[in-house]
């Protein structure tokens, strides 16, 4: 395939895209290994470990998608689509100590194999490794965006802690947790994307809520499969988010739409932190007979509509279909 | 007392100090509290609690000092100074988590009070924040000056814990663990000063090599402290640096100089982490026979007159005095 991607009267599909910025996505996969030169092994061990577990290297994917679609042609995206990745592998560290998960993508944590302590410092090496080869490209505007998505991804990660195991919380909250925790690294992919690319301030903040809204959508989608996917393909096991407390959408659908005597169980376990396995079949038989699975999939998509009028003022190109397509994968339920 | 400081013929004490710079600090504490403006109530509060516990800052103060040598007379020193305690400060909550402290400063740790995911999110939320703020400066010196020292910071923390336990750690790895962990914030902390007072690249080099050696002078004192303090005055027990496996410069000369069944002894404490109180005492007794207290704290001292040396190209001043003072506070032994 020649130029920038598939013919126009082609359907992409996710697919033809990993195929056609493969080049690409390889050069962000090497930096990323290459930028790892500890000099303590260890660090680069563990890190190594989390950056080669399968990611889908999704927010480097969207920020060169993003920089091409407003015509930029350089090649500092893969680099800056790297540090992207780091920021979002120290996040991933840190949430597994929060969480104490011991699996991710199906391969143990780092926590699990090297302990809490680990994980908290080398996601801390992560962060701060970015954050200087972030300020060596001298660009004001990705430092900022950048800083303030660290701080309110930390935000959200910290109420979403606040509010844990309380069965009040609103989905306005909730939704407050998920632009913060997601919706904030991803958007701030999608505007550094536009900032090499030289994109005009509206055309900027266009993609910023363009990633914002993909990120909503991303983690509504994926707190969605946590009662509903085949624990075994996914690497975890079903209604996780349930056992740490987690008020996620269908949950929030469930409280509202279920019987009284069903909500008064649902709340004691979540207080009690008691959940057993037959209460988890009955919370998700519960969920299937009042669509609440179906109801948080279709809010999904509805933040995926809202990304795409995001892109609403850009021409039809290459790039911009590609965003389509990625912005339908985050929400598809198979990945 | 008018002016920058005492009078030339005075003898400066840290009191005169404190006393002279007095409006400035309180402002810093000022911009400490009302930075802390999160939307999450329990951000605030835990934020609030560390850093209200009686932290000296001595980084903000040498930030000051060292602006006002190089002839710095606006205000931004004191914002910067209350961020880079903003970093600290989330060192220190993560710290608090990897060595599971439940005392600091006499007082409970944040981790202790709210759990250890909570320090993990406030450490992460302040060091983001600061970043933010800093960011604000739109000055590309401190963006690196400081990135650079964070990650050597999580550097130095990996490093330790990596060797911890291990009794064949050499005096030169303990050292480069303590330049990056302590020293790495400090240098960098007197090196913005220089930058905010527009001092020539030598000049700025001479300053953070000068916080650079005050840094290790501080942990080597703090590390003799350890086996030393009358520990309810320090609020923390004796002999805590041996049970979290950290080997530093006291234990390094007794390893060297005791007899081999003393070392047999010690070396197996440490790798069996099964340190009685006799054992202790015992350690303790052994250390005060080797002179292994007296030879860490002149190895300080070492650092203390390097330190003083870096300042050699700076004339005479209220603030180069005031330097001298600091840095000899820092390796008193009833701080």
């Amino acid at each position: 395939m020649m130029g920038e991607g598939p013919a126009v009267s082609t359907p992409l599909t996710m697919a033809d895209i990993w195929e056609t910025y493969r080049s690409d996505l390889d050069e962000v996969e090497d930096l990323v290994r290459r930028n790892l030169n500890s000099q303590v092994d260890l660090v680069n061990t563990v890190a190594a470990h989390i950056l080669s577990s399968g990611g889908k290297r999704i927010r480097p994917l969207l920020l060169l998608l993003c920089a091409r679609l407003c015509g930029y042609t350089d090649r500092e995206h893969l680099l800056l689509g790297s540090l992207v990745e780091y920021i979002h592998t120290a996040t991933l560290l840190h949430d597994d100590v929060v969480d104490d998960a011991d699996l991710r993508r199906g391969r143990q944590t780092a926590r699990k194999l090297w302990g809490n302590q680990i994980s908290i410092l080398v996601g801390d090496y992560l962060y701060s490794k970015a954050m200087c080869k972030i300020v060596d490209f001298h660009n004001q505007g990705i430092n900022e965006v950048l800083s303030d998505a660290c701080w309110r991804m930390a935000e959200g990660e910290v109420l979403q802690l606040y509010l844990s195991g309380n069965p009040d919380v609103t989905e306005a909250e909730y939704l407050r947790i998920v632009e913060r925790k997601t919706g904030a690294l991803i958007a701030a992919a999608c505007r550094i994307g536009a900032i090499i690319g030289s994109a005009s301030p509206e055309q900027q903040a266009a993609l910023f809520r363009f990633g914002q809204h993909l990120g909503v959508a991303f983690q509504l989608a994926d707190d969605t499969l946590d009662y509903s996917a085949n624990g075994d393909r996914l690497g975890k096991a079903l209604g996780q988010d349930f056992s740490q407390g987690k008020l996620t959408m269908p949950l929030l659908h469930l409280l509202r739409n279920c019987r009284e005597e069903d909500r008064l169980m649902i709340r004691d376990r979540m207080a009690t932190r008691t959940v057993t396995e037959p209460d988890l079949l009955r919370i998700l038989h519960l969920m299937r007979e009042c669509g609440s699975l179906t109801y948080a999939m279709e809010r999904a998509r509805t933040f995926i509509d809202a990304a795409n009028q995001d892109l609403a003022q850009f021409e039809d190109s290459p790039s911009k279909r590609a965003l389509w397509v990625v912005a339908d994968y985050l929400v598809s339920r198979d990945h």
